[in-house]
Parts: structure tokens; sequence; C-alpha cells
């Protein structure tokens, strides 16, 4: 046989699951898409169609939703946890189960003007996406955590300029620009559900402050390019969270062009308050990792497809 | 000649203007997407394809740029009414003008646990975009304000039975369900800038007040259809806002479906808090608009194209 | 009651509906996209949320799969036209209904280098969306027909020059210029249903037929400015096709503009096959109706939402 | 220092080029996304800020456009190898460049019934699209060429059964199903540029060929599980173009589930042509790699993000 079958994994992907929890009249609410691959003792089913080894997708569909109500849902990285070790603990099989999971948050209503909260009237908050990937192998766990779509802006502290110049070069250098970017990026935990007596990470906490330290390395660094940025948002999330052993970033550059007012008489400077145009494309795209010294790289590399 | 030419216009939409103020250190943005359509005497442009009567749709974008330098941008009703009336005022041609925005909101990135905020750094608040409509004929002007994507959401207080039952009817009725919805809204104020002395409203205000009240209406509804909680939605809103005449809303109803756990010997009551699965196709959709009384119905009847 | 009630309808959205039809080992394929729209006598159900007069949305999605299997689908049109029929005559309190349809076109797989096509294996035609609106009030029908996503582009044969100049227009004339649309359309059919013995169109023979009209119109029409392709395109088709009354075109001039490489001691003339960059945002937009003499204007304004 | 880089990359992403040639009256067009990643020599502008060996992602955009002149644009993959070549070989600090382009075809405009076909009006075919990706380290190219958005549906020969049943499964198996699915594929050839008079593959008939066989085998394979028809679909590739290495494919199970008609007194069977809802998620997600035997597995696992 001149072909031969390589990697190959298949599963459940989006499954959109929320779970209501009742405390009295107060709600909480979880909203996750969830994705389900799994590997394994699987060329027959490629080979000659024999599906004996295969668990239907639609099953790992329907354990989603009942380990949401046998298990609950504590944490995107909680729940995935509990499904991957399922899936490879107890079907013969499936040596490697890889779980990824978005959440949506949702903010508790305002029903007056002071701080009071409706109990079970929720608004979606449309910021960032929230991520997590688990992945076992019947040993390790591999937890990353992460987010996406969480865009932010410099209006001022940003230059530009110092860059080889070749004969395509026709870039300004710029000693105020704005600084913009949707910042994608994936964490990875050095818990790997093995040693003794370790316990897990507060997931929880873990992302707010990891988020938080993004946030304000994004806001407190006078930037020279985006890639000192993104540099500076790593490393000091390695810093700030021992829990972590390496963050891994894509970073498009969202250009804000100054107009040229010129043609109108008018000046259009940053000192001033400037006028931009927000470009589309093309767009600069920045993609690093920044990892703990001596940490092994294991995050994948591709986050997005171009 | 067997054709004629009926209703017609043009522009440039989607103009991607940011514009940021300077107040000493501390910088304010402003982040819209402007759209212009301009109606007129144009026939011609029609029939020979002589631009004679043309406005370049190029020109109507530099002069959203240049306003925006010029004029500033209080909010997206100032800009627009700005906008409007100089095309018809400034143009021949030109005997009505259309401006469409769509309005993104930014707020400040947080520089410590306390409550200090960054000067010029904004992370995008991902929420509802707001939108706001002004149209001006050379007399009166129609501004519509509004917003889309807003996501809500009741875990309970909704119920849904005593519908008409005919022949392809399956559905049972439920006595507690999630009701969630993601509102579209467009309401038109009474002011129209031709009476004297009439001061426009305080747009900023305005907004903020209209979203609270459909907000509020939303979450203390106890709801036996989607349709009486989008008329609370209407009717408290023009109570409470007397500068507005009409509002009208699309809400698709975002289904989630409680999941049947049976077959796994779980059971899955909303009262012990349920598992759900968030359906995306097909969906319920109401739409309706809801006036003060003697108003006369203005607002576009489609605000979706499905 | 200082609020009332105005325009509303309600009904179950972009219901996906594929039939396969077997003629012996030849299958077809109709693969459909259903919203219903109801209106009626529904003041209740926002007043006070009683149910008595509401077919639920969900019964409205059974009766779209049911018809499937009952009637069959032999076009959009006649599959819209049956649904609108339905509901109306049949649940008193529903006075309108409106169909929208999107019908996705698929193609016979080629088994061979010859004409052989595969009789049960398909692949996506990815081309434009055919669209259908049908409309009945218990009299009259009222059916549009239409595309959207016809993206067409001239290499050469459009100039644009002779347009008003004001203080913000910079644009320079241009005698060789690509032009490019996304055309949307909808148009009319002059038959109602009414007329004792008026047979309904060939909705098939009619698309296609209009489809060809506008897509040689674009081709043939040396172009002085997109409003004239358009008014071409829309009284070829309305002069071709007699069981037409009117066509509303949607479309963006998707701009396409010569880079220029002169930094770089490059000529970058369209006369010697030219480089472009494609353009997202901003786009002009232009919108027309081209009616038959004497037709009334009927289609909806609003094609799209910006 | 605690932290370290690790893989970083920067360029600019989705150039969109647009390149008609003109032959006499007739026109050709190229229609392509293009995106640049450059890696190398690059630690100091993301540890301090110094830009001195990075050249701008705006000197990328530029070289696209000009060499779209300069050189022209016979096949995404000969562009995407003259660039990557450029990058690596004039920049110092630049060592291994990474090209993907995404390709859009368009087809002629028909002008007559007959097979006349217009010179210079084109309209898109929306179909699949053609993508390419070339890595050169300054020594081997690696050229992958790849499709994606090609949907394709076999109305009977598909069944699934025999699969593992826990306790979660609730599937009933099926002797006559739709076969659904969105092909992604991304494949290897093995010349690399290095070998001595070893001519590039024709990359265009190389691409038809294969999108051939893929058509074919996926129409042909009376399928048992969409892993065995995936299999046969790689196979027959490899099998068929003996310049290809390996491909990978990530094909979601676009389901369309027979709906229950039961309850209105209608069979819905295959066998009499059913009617299907198509569902939007979750779905089944089926990725791997086949390879020639002896080949090395070198195309990235991660097609998608889900």
């Amino acid at each position: 046989m001149p072909t031969i079958l390589g990697q190959n994994q298949y599963g459940k992907a989006e499954n959109r699951v929320v779970k209501i929890t009742r405390d009295g009249g107060t709600h909480h609410i979880k909203d996750l898409n969830v994705s389900v691959a799994l590997s394994g003792d699987l060329d027959e089913v490629h080979y000659s169609g024999s599906n004996a080894h295969v668990l239907p997708t639609d099953t790992t569909k329907n354990t989603v939703f009942a380990f949401a109500k046998e298990q609950g849902i504590e944490s995107a990285e909680q729940f995935g946890i509990a499904l991957a070790r399922h899936f490879v603990d107890s079907t013969e099989p499936i040596t490697t189960a890889r779980i990824r999971i978005e959440e949506y948050a949702w903010d508790r209503i305002g029903t007056s003007d002071g701080e009071t909260r409706a109990a079970h009237s929720f608004v979606r908050n449309g910021g960032e996406t929230r991520t997590a990937q688990i992945t076992y192998d019947g040993g390790r766990l591999q937890v990353l955590s992460g987010l996406k779509g969480l865009t932010v802006l410099n209006s001022t502290d940003s230059e530009f300029w110092g860059y080889i110049k070749d004969k395509y070069t026709t870039l300004k250098e710029d000693y105020d620009r704005i600084l913009a970017t949707e910042v994608s990026a994936v964490w990875r935990h050095n818990w790997s559900g093995e040693e003794r007596g370790a316990p897990a990470p507060d997931w929880q906490e873990s992302y707010e402050e990891t988020r938080k330290l993004m946030l304000r390395a994004f806001a407190g660094t006078y930037s020279l390019s985006l890639q000192q940025t993104l540099y500076q948002m790593g490393s000091q999330v390695i810093d700030g969270r021992p829990e972590l052993e390496e963050i891994r970033f894509s970073m498009p550059n969202k250009h804000h062009f100054k107009v040229d007012l010129e043609p109108f008489g008018l000046k259009n400077e940053a000192a001033d308050g400037a006028v931009y145009i927000a470009a589309d494309r093309p767009y600069g795209l920045i993609e690093a990792t920044v990892l703990r010294d001596g940490a092994e790289a294991r995050i994948p590399l591709d986050m997005t497809n171009l």
C-alpha cells in the first residue's frame, strides 16, 4: 500500500452549553462553547470504515451536556479536565483527548442607579472571549488558558523609527502614533495533575490576574515597536504568575493612519488631537512566545490562519 | 422610453473615523463608522453617465474626515447633523442627505487595583454598538438613535403557553424557560431642528437613559411572551423619555433549549438549575414599533434582511 | 394609555430546509433558508402576554418542513406562495404572511474528464445566493425575486470624470479604471395570483434570463459612472422581461485602486496591465430602482443596513 | 533575566493584490490575498525596541505590489516563491520567510447563449478558495498548496453503524444518510527547489488534478464513516500525483438531520426522497494526514482553531 495514515483526530466541535446554577433566587450562568478532539487506535475506521473503535461524535456531545449537569461547571479548565480524563479513561481505543473551550462572560443587569443588580437577569459582556485547551494522554494534563478579541489602544507613547530602509521602503518615521491591537494570547500552566499533592491553580484568579498584567503592561510601556510591547506583556505575565511557564501572543497591528488634511488647509498633528482612519487590511501581524528561562516551548505556533 | 428611474441615492459607506482629543495628558476617543447617502437631481448620471451633478463619493469621505477635525465629534448625532446639513446646503443638486453612524465604545484601562485609570490607554468595550441616523431635506431634521448587539438573558420569570395549536404544533407549553434576545432598537427624537429656540436633546444622556430603561424593563418584566417583554421595553422608554416619539425593535428569540438528559438517568429541571443548549438557527424573530399616542410612525420597518 | 403598538410581525427565521428528490438513482437537491413573518390581530400578546392569537414560531418551523415533504419544492417562489397562503388562510388572527427565502445552488460533481456527472454527488456552487420574498394578505400575492453576492468586474471600459469639485475634492479624474461591484438586486413580478387564468411565471426561466440580462448589461456598458451601469442593467431587465414591473439594486463600488509604484521606479498604467489594491472600506454605495413606465414602486428601499 | 523570547515572526498580513494582464483586448486577472511572515535575528526589537534589524511590515506590503508588477503573477506558488526568496536573500537579519496566499477565481461573463465570453468582464466564481504556503529558509523551499470552502454532499451511499455504545450514546444507527462536508485540504510538494535541474511542478495542472481526484474520491466512495471517505480522498490524491508527499484534511461533518414528520402523519424516508434540516452547531470534525509511505509528516496539524 503506497499511502499510510498520519496524525488524525475527531470529535464534536462547538457544543454550546449553558448552565444555570440557582442559589435561592440568585442565579449564576456559565456559557461555553466546547470542542472535543479524540485520538487513539483509529486506523481501521480510516482504512475500512469499521467503526468498532469509534465513540460517535454524537456521544461526545451528549457527554458534554451530561457532565455539565452531573459535575457542574466551576471553570472552563476544571470542566475540560473532567471531560478529557473521562474520554481517555473510559474508552479503550482513545489514548488522547483535547478539549477546547471558549467562554462568554455575562454581567448582571443593574436595576437602579445605585449598585443593585438583578438576581437572574444578565447582559452579555461583549469583551474578549476567554479560552482554555486541555490535553490529556492518560498520564499528564496540559492546560492552556487564554483569551482572544481583547482590543486595546494607546493614543500616544508609541514611536516607530530606526528600521531597515531598502528600495521598497516608503514609510515615514513616526514619533507619536496610535498603537492598537487585538490581543490573542495563550498561556501554559506548569501544573500537570501528576504531582502528588500539587493542587490545581485557582483558574479564575489566574485568569483575572494574567489579564490585568497584560493590560497594565500594554498601558505602561512606552513603545518603540509592537514587538517590544508584546515582550513586555509576556515577561510581566511570566514574572508575576509563578504558575505559568510560557505565553504566546498573536497581535495584529490595527493601523490607525493619520489622515492627510492639508489639501483642505487643516493641520492634523498628534499633539493637537488628530483624526485617524482605522484601516482594515493589510495589517501588521506580530507573533511571539515568551518563556520562563529553562522552560520548554510547547504552545503550538499557529494561532491564526493568515 | 419604456423604463424610468425611481428612488435613488449614493454616497460613501463605512468611513472609519477615529478622533483623539487631548486635554493635557488625558485623551478622549471617538470611534465611528460613518455612511453617507445623498439624493437629489441625479437622473442624468443614471441616464447618460454625466457626472455634472455628482459630488464624488470620495469627496464625501474627505468631508467626513475634515469635519472630524474642523468641528470635532461631540456625539454621533451632532456630527451627523453637521454633515447632513453641509451636503444639502452646499451642493446645489443634493436635496436630501442621510448619515448613518455606528459608534464603538472604549473604556480606560485600569492601572491599579483601585480606581486609577490610564490617561491615554483604552480597551474596547465589546458590548452593544450605538447607532444614529440623521436625515435632512433642507428643512427638517429627522434623528434616529439606537443600538444593536445588546444581548440579554433572563434565566427565569418567563413562560410560554396558551397559544394556538394547529395540526403542525408539537411545542410543549413551558412555565419556566430562559428568555434571551439580542436587542436591535431604533428610536426617533421629536426634535427636528426647526422650532425656534428648541434646543437639541442631550444626546448622550438620552442614549444612556433609554438604554437603562430598556434593560430594566427587560429584567423587570415577568414574561408570558417575548412580544410582551418587547412592548414593556418600548412603552417604558416612551413613558420615561419625553424627547422620544417612537421606538422600533427587532428581537430574535435566542433559544436556549433544555437538554434531554433522561437517557442518562439525569433530571434536568429549571428549578434545580438546568443545562441548556444555545441554538443558532432557526430562531423566533419579533419586530414591533411602540409609539407615543398620537405620534406618526416614521421609523422604517426593515431593520434586518431576514 | 400614553403609548400604543404600531406595526408588528413575528415568525421563525432561517429554517434551513434541504429536500432531496429521487428519480431512480438520480437525485435532485433543493437547499433553502426560509424565514416566516406573520402579522394580524396581535395587539393582545403585546399588551398582556396572552398568546390566544399566536401560532407559535415553532409551529411555523414545523410547517416549513412538513410542506417540503407534502408539496415538494419546485421553486423558492412556489414554495413561498404555498406557505404564505397556508398561514393566512388557515389561521384566523393572521392576516398577512411574508416568506423570505435564500436559495443555495449545487452542481453535480464531474466524474470523468468528459461530461459525465454524478447521480447523487454535489458540490456547492459558491456564486450568488438566489432570493425570493412572497407576501400574501388574503387577496393579492406580491412576489419579489432576486439575488445577492453576484460579484462582477470590468477591467476596462470604465471612466469617471466631469464631477462636481468642491473644497473637499481631491479625487483625480480617471479615464481607464476597474469597475467592480457586488450586485444585490430585487425584482417584482406583475403576477399577483388574482387574475383568473393568468398563469404564474416560469420562476426558474425568469430568474435565469434576468440574471443573464444583468450580466450582459454590466459587461456591455461602456461606463461613465456606476449609476449609468446600474440603470442599463435595470432597464435591459425591464425591457427584456415583460413579467417584471420594477427592479431595485444595491451596488457597492468595490474599489480597486491603482498602486503607486513610482517610488520604486515602476510605471503602473492601466494600458499596460496594472497592479491594483482591492480595498475594503470605505466604499461607494449606489442604490436605485428602475421601473416600467407607469408602474408603481413597491420594492422596499432598504436592502442594506449601512 | 527570568524570561526569554521564543519563536517569533512578523510581517504584513492580507495584502489584497489584483493584477490585470492585457493581451490585446483580452484581459486576464489574478486576485490574491498575500500574507508575509518573517523570522530571523530579531531578539533586540523585542527586548529593547531597537528596529535596526526590522524591515517594516509596510515595506513587505510595498514589495508584494511591486513584485506583482515587476515579475507578474503566473501562479500563487511562483509568486510566493519569488517573494520568500527575496526577503531572505536581500535582508541580512531575515533567515526565514513564510508567504501565505489565498486566491479567488473569476470566470468570464458569457455574452451570448453560445460560448462567447467577454474579453474583459468577469464574474467571481464563489467556489472554494485556493491556498498556497511557501516557506524558505535560505536553502530549501517548502511548498504547500491547498484549498478551503469546497462544500460537497452525497445524498446517499453513506451509512454509520457498528460504533462503540457507552452510557451516553443515544445515536441511532443509520443505513442511508446524507454525507456532507466543507473540505479544507493542504498538500505538500516534494519539490524543494534544491535539486539541480529538477523543474518546479506545473502548479496549475497539479492543483486542478488534485482537486479533481478529491472530488471523484468523495463522489465514488460508498462511505461507512467520514474518516473512510477522507482517507480515500487522500490516498487517491497521493496515488495519482507523484509530485505530492502528503495531504492533510480538516473536514467538518455538515449534519443534515432527517426531520421527524410523524407527528404530522408523514413518512420521511431517505428512500422516498427525504426532508432534512441543515444544522449549524455542533458538528463532527474529522482531521487527518495521509502520506506517501516513507514520507515525513511536515504539514502543521492545526488547520482550524476549534
